[in-house]
C-alpha cells in the first residue's frame, strides 16, 4: 500500500501498562491500538463516539507482527480503507516505530454496521459510505 | 471442528474491567482469553511460563466474534492444535458461553518458536512436538 | 478484622494479561481484583449491574501491597462492609493467595450513592443500606 | 501544593480501551496515569525502566475522584516529590483535564527501595535520593 492512501495517522506513546511479562507490548494490546487510531479517525470526521452515522460490531480482527514495541517507544498507527461491502466495512492497519521507521505489525478489521437496537446487520447507510471515503 | 479434538479447555468468568463502553466484552480481550487458555494448557502440560521446551513469539493473531458476552458470564475457551510447521505453531480456538451453550468466537494464533537470545525462528524442538502432540 | 466480618469471597486465577514487565500481577489490577469482587457480591445481591438500588460513583480507592501474585495464582479476595455513611459506603477488601494462605495485599473503597442523572450525592437509600447489611 | 513543586508533567489522550462500562475512565487506570507519569519522570532523569539508580515495589497507592474522563480528553499527570524516607520513596500526584482546567483527580504511591535479589527494602541510595531530589 502506498503512502497516499493512508486515511488517517495516529500517534501514542507505550504505556509501562501495555507490557506484558516478556517486556514488551502484549500482542492483544495492537487491536487496542487499532481501535483508538479508528476512533480518533471518526472524530476527525465528526463522530467521537463511533462509526458516522453508525452503529457498528466487529466481526474480524487481525493482526500480524513483525516486530516487538517497548515502554516509551513512540509508535505510529496508520490506517488505510480496504473495502466498503454491502453491510460491513474493512480497515486496514499498519503500526511504524516513529523513531526507528520500522514497521512493527499490520492488522485488518471488518466492521459492520448494525441496527441499534437489534444489533442485526443493516446495508451501510449511503451518508457513512460518503464519510468514510471522502475522510 | 470435532469435540475430540479439543486439546484443552480453560473456564474464566467475565470480570467487568474485561467489558468496555459498549457494555460487552471489549474484541481486543479475546486474545488474552486465548492466551490464558494456551498458557494454562502449556502449565498443564509441565510448563507454567510459556510453550513447553521452547521459547515463542506470536506472529498473527485472528478472531471472528459471532455474539458478545457481558460482564458474569461464564466462559470456556477451547484449544485445538492446528498445525506443527517447521519454525511454528498453529493453535485454533473457541470461545462458548456455558449456560447458553452458543459459540462466542473463534480464533487463530501462529506462534514461532524462537533462539532464547537472538529472537530468531528456529525449528520447533522434537520434544516440544512431542509434547504438544501428546498433550 | 475476623473471618465472620467478611460479607463475601470471590475467587480468581492470576491471568497472563494481569502481569506486567516485572513479572507479577501489576499493582492497578487489585483494584479491578477488588471491583470484581464488589459486583460478584452485588449480583449475589440480586442486582447484577451495580451497588443494590443505586448509582454509585467512587470517590476513593486505595491498597496496601504485601506480597508479589503470579500468573496461575488463585486468589481470593474477601469483602467486608466497613460502615455506611450518610451518602457513601465504605467497602474493605483483602486479597489472599488460596496456596499459601498468605496475605497479598489489603484496601478500601469509598462508593458515593448518586442521582442517575445528575451524579450528585444523594443519601444512600433505605432499601440499600438494608440489602448491604443483610447481605 | 503549588505549581513550583511540580517535577513532572505529563500528557497523554484518554483511550477507548481506558474506558468501562460506565463510559468513563475505569478508576483502576488512573493508578496506570500515575505509573506512566512517575516512569517518564525518571526516564528523563536518565533511568527508562524504573527509578533511578534503585529497584523497587510499590506497598501503598491511593486515589481520591473528583470528577470523570472520556475517551479523546487530553489529561496532563503532574507529580510532586512528596518525602523521601528511610527506605522508601512517596510520590503525589494530580490529574487535570487540559482543555477544561479541572483538576480530575490526586492521589499517592509509596514506592520501597528493594535489594534487586531478596526484595527486602533497603535504604534509598544516597544516589537515588540526589538524583529524585534534584529532578
Amino acid at each position: 500500500m502506498s503512502d497516499d492512501d493512508v486515511r488517517h495517522r495516529h500517534r501514542l506513546a507505550v504505556r509501562f501498562s501495555d507490557c506484558d511479562s516478556m517486556g514488551h507490548v502484549n500482542h492483544a494490546v495492537y487491536l487496542s491500538y487499532f481501535e483508538q487510531c479508528r476512533f480518533t479517525w471518526w472524530r476527525q470526521l465528526g463522530s467521537p463516539a463511533g462509526m458516522p452515522g453508525a452503529a457498528t460490531v466487529i466481526v474480524h480482527a487481525e493482526c500480524d507482527y513483525r516486530a516487538p514495541a517497548h515502554v516509551h517507544d513512540e509508535l505510529e498507527i496508520r490506517l488505510r480503507l480496504g473495502s466498503i461491502g454491502s453491510t460491513s466495512v474493512t480497515l486496514l492497519y499498519e503500526i511504524v516505530n516513529v523513531a526507528s521507521g520500522v514497521r512493527l505489525a499490520e492488522g485488518k478489521t471488518i466492521n459492520v454496521t448494525v441496527d441499534p437496537v437489534s444489533r442485526r446487520a443493516i446495508p451501510v447507510p449511503a451518508d457513512t459510505r460518503a464519510r468514510l471515503e471522502g475522510g
